[in-house]
């Protein structure tokens, strides 16, 4: 465990500048809006290590992937996030000597990102090499208010001499991503333009010809007072910059006020996109950085009231998962169809493409509880609008009649990862889709959506499943033969239990919504019921002989039974230390697999069942992934396993903030986040969304006072507090039943319940 | 079947220009030596469709291999064969129109490879767009004779016109590979000289800094008399040329005579390599054609007099068993301990590296009986110099304690081929290595050379197999885990049979080996050879209960079984029709696998286990490999299904002169030529050398009359006739004796006896 940053509730506090540790906080201390964000670089330069990123939601390039041995049925491109226009920057020259925090002496530094406010401050004092010494304090944010707006408050006060000191803010669009073949680059010059105290640049992605452009206005203050300043103006190829010298008096306080605009054709016609920039950054100028920052304060605190968790009792639990809903909400707002959410959101460039599965199985349960039914919606309606790709892709694998499989990675609805065994083989992720219809109808009763839109997407991945089972004449059952589970480290299995028993959910439950909806046009063709309700009946699921215990795959006990603290300690995590294949013969499983359908399917199976199963696989599971120790947790709350349950949630919470796996360096796993929100809300206080209502079963770690949070049940806002009993508030404007402890119980608009804690 | 070709008993001959057929025929007319080569392109510009191929052995780049998906283990690079200086170029003009086939009017086209002597000739008449004819005459040559010199004529006779004529003569090496990910260039320019008459590139290839010169001289003769010229010289980086003009009078015939030689720092030092370039064009400028083409035709004699095989009565199976064997001895003659057999040698850059099982498992048996056995000696000594790397190789995977694990594909000992189901999973290929060590102390009795060398190399692969094997709780037997067999349509499954059948025979024969040598220097450590006598007892072998079969894998009656003659003709091969998972998942087998097993221990199975296996296995494969249908062709000999064995091996034959598989403008199956060979001396002639000695089955096919060839055997080269009667010619200095349908026969020096046929 690093513990790399100080432990406040609200804040993320760095009281030293650690070069060592500056790629990892960039990541922590990355700011966004759902729209556009960015690292934690530094605005003036720095020649140490760094990893320099500014990415603009949805903006991607499509990356050439030739490797020596094409598979038939790879796609065409894998999407590459792209590191786009600095427009933080700002050179600083101090009698002819650059800032840089790389070659200065450091007297003090201490850098904070207040997760309330997603506002990131540094405040350092520097001696430079010709001994003349400063204080800087800046202040940055991306507004979540107009989320294509950010703004810097770039603060200089001489503290050992009075001189010049020059200022240039810069917007950079050569820029390359760290993660390329052959340091291509990506961008083409689009326009460039300067003027007095303003500039914009404007730059296309190759290939995808995505326009953005990122326009921006400074002004200039000596103490409060406006300075008039004439600067020269330089324009290059995806560059403008202002540059002007002024001489600074000891004491006194010169601080530079950028804003910035960043619009891109995804929210703009091509016609558009530069103007709006301009417009946007112009307004954002005249109405003035406190204007701005109070509307940016506004808005997080509207995500908050929804979305806060508070732990009292101990610290460091309440600022990881703070950390984690901040990030979260940072990432994804619901407000634009086209996005979704990348893995990395706005924090670092590793994995093409912004949807992964993660949205469906653990990002969607975390909106529906913590926000409106339209943002969960917003997400559905994402892949309804792909279905279509999703058809086109199972044909390119040989299906037929309206199969569909939704990719692994995309951007467009197009499948963007090339590795066969994940690509054509990782092939539950179409379960996860319908399950979230599922649970989506179960928070929210709004069976339109599923007339509408969700029986199409349920059917394609229905159809699909019903082609990928075959006929063993050795086992009399159907078998699915090469898929690859959750748990990547098997790949190409036969008969992955968690697969076979999701898609013969997913047969069934797709019969029950085309037979509950009796729609006026129904999808299934002849024969097609029949034919479902045959391969259900006959699916087989692999399962230890006398035991509860369900099979990972067929010949998973001819493998070497070992427990994961068997495994030295230098040989963890083992995807950094083992090659492929011994990793893929071993036991050991990356992320909860049979754990997976024990989670989501919960109800089908007895306390024992669960229980046998946990102990069978947790001791083997060695949890690298970041999705996988929050599922553990949950279940372990489940048994009743209280010290195991917040050993596992201690790991999701703070994963990224502690460093665990050694690459937070690379940027933040965002969607995982969603994870750490569900070990406490489904894991500590046991709550469930089933058919039959909503129920709790509240525990509390013995090292947590209390905590409380907010639910959307059926579009009812609750709050819950869990301490030495339980408080429940109905905030909404429905009378609400539920279930605590099994004991029903009920809620009037505005009542408020004290219950007592078992 | 595409018959691309005029048949003839020794040559290849086109008698008409089809610019749609240009790319297979530059792959199939190629010419090389075993030093270098290149495919059939034109000497003049050609402005159509070519791909360009000029290869030096050895020489190649390592080529990044960056996917997007890393795993622990991977190589490096990818080895990249490299399109090496063009040194056949000579550009002419006419009056100022350019010679190129793709623009003027062709009247007549003949192009002819005589593989008796590796000379390729064109002769063509055409209309330039100024109306003026010409007829031309190229002969070109690599020679076996000196193998880093090379030779064109080139003839021009004006037939309807006199008139100026220029002729440029030139080295480029401003040359890329088709196959680049993002049209890299690998060469960096060394040095280029020009003179009157002559010049020198040289060029090295990125980061393995391989240096090559190209030299060229030339002369230039009307009718038989030599022109005194007065060129002009251009020397740019890379590129030299000499251009002068000449007029032509109409009927008498201009001969450009150019000489080139090749060097490279894998034969010369890097001060010497650019001099022995110069100093050996030089010599043959001097010698002058006639006297280096005949030196040339004269080391080709000797090639053949032991290696030819003389087919009377079918034409095109005389043509195809030429072909293949002229092109195996075009790419390796074992001169040199450094190279080895690329399985596209000097016709095409596809495939990275230049060494595959193929070696050992095709061309060993090949050279074995063709070549003396100093030939098959230097290959085996190949992987002995790389036990090293393939220790280490073994050690990256998790092995340890001298296990080895060579490399699927190598250009120096490392691995550079990166799927892990291929890289870490096909590790049958260890076996191979083994089993040609058995093969080559059968066919020569050279105990020194396992003495010396080859245990080494038998007990680190021993080892490997020991580690690899793992105990199944639930079998309570070892099992392997993980493996992708021969047929590389089925990756990652358990318990490959042939890969276990394989293991543990190279487990018992190391004991074997390590017991009959009782060397002073035991190299097995304590209690190692308990342990291997266990695990030999105690490996699982899957079979099909109540048969004969041996089952492929696990799980392979889980499959949906059908045969290929049910496949549509549109979707094969499936390979460029289906999707990776869906080939996976089918019954359908790419090359033999079970079957070679059944192949390489024969002597352990009975004829009822032989048959069946065949019967069950052959219907299902696709032969989507070259190297599959040899195989299946010497298991239908030796079950006496001579049409099957006729019909497979027309197949392995003609592949490439036929273009089965619709990829020959990529270049030729190099290392399944051999496999062709096989099918006619172990399949037709049922030859085999057992422990017990030489025997042969022959058989022979209706369609031919006879067919006749050498085999070296404990090195007396024998002479073997098969057609109405059997006559078998001692031609060594010592007597011999030989199982002929199991009856022994002796012969003495000199000694030929005649058979009866069966």
């Amino acid at each position: 465990m690093l513990n790399l940053f100080e432990i406040d509730e609200w804040k993320l506090i760095e009281n030293s500048f650690d070069p060592a540790k500056q790629e990892q906080a960039e990541s922590i201390f990355s700011i966004g809006n759902g729209s556009f964000g960015q690292r934690a670089n530094f605005e003036e330069a720095y020649s140490g290590k760094s990893l320099q990123g500014s990415y603009v939601g949805g903006v991607y390039y499509p990356d050439k992937t030739r490797v020596g041995w094409w598979k038939n049925g790879y796609p065409e491109y894998f999407a590459k996030v792209l590191n786009a226009t600095n427009w933080i920057g700002i050179f600083i020259e101090i009698d002819g000597v650059k800032l840089d925090l790389a070659t200065c002496q450091i007297k003090s530094f201490y850098r904070e990102l207040d997760m309330k406010t997603s506002t990131l401050t540094r405040k350092f004092r520097v001696q430079l090499s010709n001994n003349k010494e400063i204080e800087v304090v800046s202040v940055r944010f991306c507004s979540m208010h107009n989320q294509e707006i950010a703004a810097i408050r770039y603060s200089i006060t001489p503290l050992n001499f009075s001189g010049n000191v020059s200022f240039t803010p810069y917007l950079d669009g050569n820029v390359t991503n760290a993660d390329s073949n052959y340091d291509e680059v990506f961008w083409e010059a689009d326009a460039h333009r300067v003027g007095d105290r303003k500039g914009v640049v404007s730059a296309r992605t190759k290939k995808t010809n995505f326009l953005t452009a990122t326009a921006m206005r400074f002004s200039f203050w000596e103490n409060d007072q406006l300075v008039e300043i004439h600067p020269n103006t330089k324009a290059e190829t995806l560059y403008v910059d202002n540059h002007f010298e002024h001489f600074l008096k000891q004491g006194s306080t010169y601080t530079l006020k950028k804003y910035v605009a960043v619009t891109s054709t995804i929210n703009h016609s091509e016609f558009n996109t530069v103007a709006a920039a301009i417009n946007e950054v112009t307004d954002a100028y005249r109405a003035g950085f406190d204007a701005i920052y109070a509307d940016h304060v506004k808005a997080w605190d509207e995500i908050w009231k929804n979305a806060d968790v508070k732990i009292e009792g101990d610290k460091s639990a309440q600022q990881a998962i703070r950390f984690n809903i901040f990030h979260l909400y940072q990432t994804y707002t619901g407000n634009n169809a086209k996005l979704n959410i990348g893995p990395k959101g706005f924090t670092g460039e590793k994995y093409g493409g912004a949807t992964y599965w993660d949205t469906e199985a653990y990002c969607i349960p975390f909106f529906l509880k913590t926000a409106p039914q339209a943002v969960s919606r917003q997400l559905l309606k994402y892949r309804y609008n792909q279905l279509d790709k999703a058809i086109e892709n199972a044909a390119k694998l040989g299906f037929k009649d309206g199969a569909a499989l939704y990719p692994m990675v995309t951007m467009n609805g197009e499948e963007c990862h090339n590795e066969w065994e994940i690509t054509f083989e990782e092939i539950h992720r179409n379960g996860a889709i319908a399950f979230a219809i599922y649970n989506y109808i179960r928070h929210t009763d709004d069976w339109e959506y599923v007339a509408d839109f969700g029986r199409h997407v349920l059917v394609g991945i229905a159809r699909f499943w019903a082609q990928r089972f075959n006929w063993s004449g050795a086992k009399q059952q159907f078998v699915m033969l090469g898929v690859t589970g959750p748990n990547e480290y098997e790949n190409n299995v036969n008969n992955n239990w968690y697969t076979n028993y999701l898609a013969k959910w997913c047969l069934t439950f797709t019969l029950e919504v085309e037979e509950k909806l009796n729609h006026k046009s129904p999808l299934l063709r002849k024969g097609e019921r029949e034919e479902w309700l045959n391969i259900i009946d006959k699916i087989y699921l692999p399962k230890l002989e006398n035991t509860n215990i369900f099979l990972q795959q067929d010949n998973f006990m001819d493998k070497v039974l070992m427990n994961a603290d068997e495994l030295p300690e230098n040989e963890r995590p083992i995807n950094q230390h083992w090659s492929w294949d011994r990793i893929l013969r071993s036991v050991f499983i990356k992320q909860a697999d049979v754990l997976q359908g024990v989670y989501l399917f919960e109800e089908q199976f007895s306390m024992d069942e669960i229980k046998d199963n946990f102990n069978f696989y947790e001791p083997k599971t060695v949890h690298e992934s970041s999705l996988s120790p929050c599922i553990h947790s949950i279940l372990a709350a489940k048994i009743g396993d209280k010290e195991r349950a917040y050993k596992l949630y201690l790991r999701t919470s703070r994963l990224d903030l502690d460093d665990y796996n050694r690459e937070v360096a690379e940027g933040l796993h965002i969607t995982s986040m969603a994870g750490t929100w569900m070990s406490i809300v489904e894991g500590m206080a046991g709550i469930r969304v089933t058919e039959s209502g909503l129920e709790m079963n509240p525990i509390i770690p013995t090292q947590w006072k209390s905590y409380t949070f907010n639910i959307f049940y059926k579009n009812q806002p609750l709050t819950i507090s869990i301490g030495s009993e339980i408080t429940i508030e109905n905030k909404g404007d429905k009378a609400i039943t539920l279930d605590v402890y099994k004991q029903s119980i009920n809620f009037n608009i505005g009542e408020k319940k004290v219950i007592e804690m078992r």
